[in-house]
């Protein structure tokens, strides 16, 4: 159980991003909708009006604050920390829809947020002590251990298998190929934002890690992870229903980065059984929480937007569940796009 | 953290109780459905056929054992880790109905089982560690410090409220009467059968408590405690759905008990923080697992039996959700019975 400086600022850093990402599309739906109502052309449906109105941008801006509040909240708290509490975004929005947007939040809904809490307080309360890191040469040595490499080595194998073998087979028939490249590449994506954020942090408290060549291939590990991993998400979510990637994406890639954090930077190394327990427990706890959250929106889903469902997808991937909010926020889009198109256009829009 | 020999055998005990009193729902259930099947009339209809039904008498003794299990927990471990552990059972119950029954778990369903267990283990790992008691007359300073004399006068000055003034008024339109009063005895009777079990467990190991009156006063308290309980729990489950009984009941009575708990025996006395906090959230969290199982069987409910709700009511009522787990077996009655000759007639047919 550390409560050192450093966790207490990842915490607050990681509470701080869920809340402005949670709060970001609360803002981009109320933008969508009033742009909807002054132009009557939905958005979805080829207009871009939204891109006149103030208070889409603001929600954009909401929105990148947050994926850099998580971004830095990596550099001085342990992934195991700060993964798991990316649920709490969902709670976040999910709360804000119900006061601000008048969507009705189901009673189960109410369960599922409370559980979120509980399990983040109980990651929070166990979260170990992270070594202090002087140099981005001692994260190096981390990464070059022959556990983490033999992780990573593993890693690419099943996603080569994936993208090759299984992608062009069965990628838009099984939900399992497309999310776990997505989750395979989300936790090298977190491991080397992780290095990226702490050797930033050093440079800027004077101890410059620029001058290392490892830093800028820590720098080129993140952007080819991210994405690869956005062009999977997408292709995920283009071929199934958000409700159903969400979850088993959230499950995946919180499990992965846990585990690839655990073997680089032995996180749960003198930590207690008893802590470790708990630790897992919170994870499924908060897991069960956002599962039973997505179920109760999936009835109301329904009701409201239809059609095939694309989601804001923000460009760190770190939460991994920041994508699966927009669930409620998504419109129709009556023209199938190929992936990567979409691709292009949510560069452009960030739809 | 506390992993004495005695906690782990209070845990083993609880666990095994919550083990029989699960199952001996569906042993039951299942001599009901055979004893129908037979005689072609169903039990709540007026047939007692199924007294003639071996697997209803195992029912029977298996709850009769699970109940005996769940007082001699309380000997050895504390409270706060005994009474939320009674959860447990509707796990159980849940998943043999699924096997055995074929009743069909919904999928929320599997995920309050989880949450239940995830809970349950977090509550076990952050379980305090017991004082040594030698003697009744150590319990017997407890119960009369002024802090707990206080709890004591609270609760009956509450109870005599809910009786004499809002029991003839709203008993029957606001469900919080009833179980306030079964929750409030409720309270009273864990710390009573914990001291009566203390000091039969000390008698067995050779220590005669027998010869001290307090041991008798003790014994005292757990009759009247228990019937009232009883009695307050049918008048309860007459008046409302099980479904809604069950979750208040269950929040109320451990809410209390751990707090009468944590006055009386100063469970909490040295834990650090984050062990109670950590307590409380595996607590919320069993809650959580165990309402949403309930409000998934709420929509099978409709489908199988209806009629007004009798459940089997086990005479400790120590694990407050023993009950509970009733809903899946209830059958029709017919003719309504005020709550006393209910009380009667279940103590000969227990139903």
């Amino acid at each position: 159980m550390g409560f050192s400086k450093e966790n207490i600022k990842g915490v607050l850093l990681a509470l701080l991003s869920s809340l402005f990402i949670g709060a970001s599309f609360i803002i981009k739906k109320k933008g969508l909708r009033r742009a909807a109502a002054a132009s009557g052309v939905r958005a979805g449906v080829g207009g871009y009006s939204y891109l006149l109105e103030p208070l889409w941008w603001l929600g954009m801006i909401t929105m990148i604050v947050g994926e850099a509040a998580n971004f830095i909240a990596y550099a001085f708290a342990p992934a195991v920390l700060v993964t798991p509490l990316g649920a709490l975004s969902i709670i976040v929005s999910a709360v804000l829809a119900h006061f601000i947007l008048k969507e009705k939040l189901h009673k189960l809904g109410v369960l599922g947020c409370v559980m979120c809490i509980a399990g983040s307080v109980i990651i929070v309360i166990h979260a170990p002590q992270e070594y202090p890191i002087n140099s981005v040469l001692q994260i190096w040595n981390m990464a070059t251990q022959p556990a983490f490499l033999l992780y990573v080595a593993s890693v690419i194998v099943l996603v080569f298998i994936l993208v090759f073998h299984f992608s062009p087979r069965c990628g838009h028939t099984d939900v399992l190929v497309y999310t776990g490249i997505c989750s395979l590449m989300g936790s090298l994506s977190v491991m080397s934002v992780k290095a990226l954020g702490t050797s930033l942090k050093l440079t800027f408290e004077g101890k410059n890690q620029l001058i290392y060549p490892e830093t800028w291939f820590f720098m080129l590990v993140v952007v080819t992870c991210v994405i690869t991993q956005m062009n999977y998400l997408n292709k995920a979510l283009d071929s199934f229903n958000t409700a159903v990637v969400s979850p088993i994406y959230y499950v995946m890639f919180t499990t992965l980065t846990i585990l690839a954090s655990v073997i680089m930077f032995k996180d749960w190394d003198g930590e207690s059984g008893g802590s470790i327990i708990s630790e897992i427990c919170g994870f499924i706890v908060v897991l069960s929480g956002s599962i039973l959250l997505h179920s109760t929106k999936e009835f109301e889903r329904s009701s409201s937007f239809r059609g095939s469902s694309y989601m804001p997808v923000s460009p760190t991937l770190s939460t991994g569940l920041c994508s699966t909010n927009g669930e409620s926020f998504k419109h129709d889009e009556e023209n199938v796009l190929l992936p990567e198109e979409i691709c292009l256009r949510r560069q452009e829009s960030t739809r």
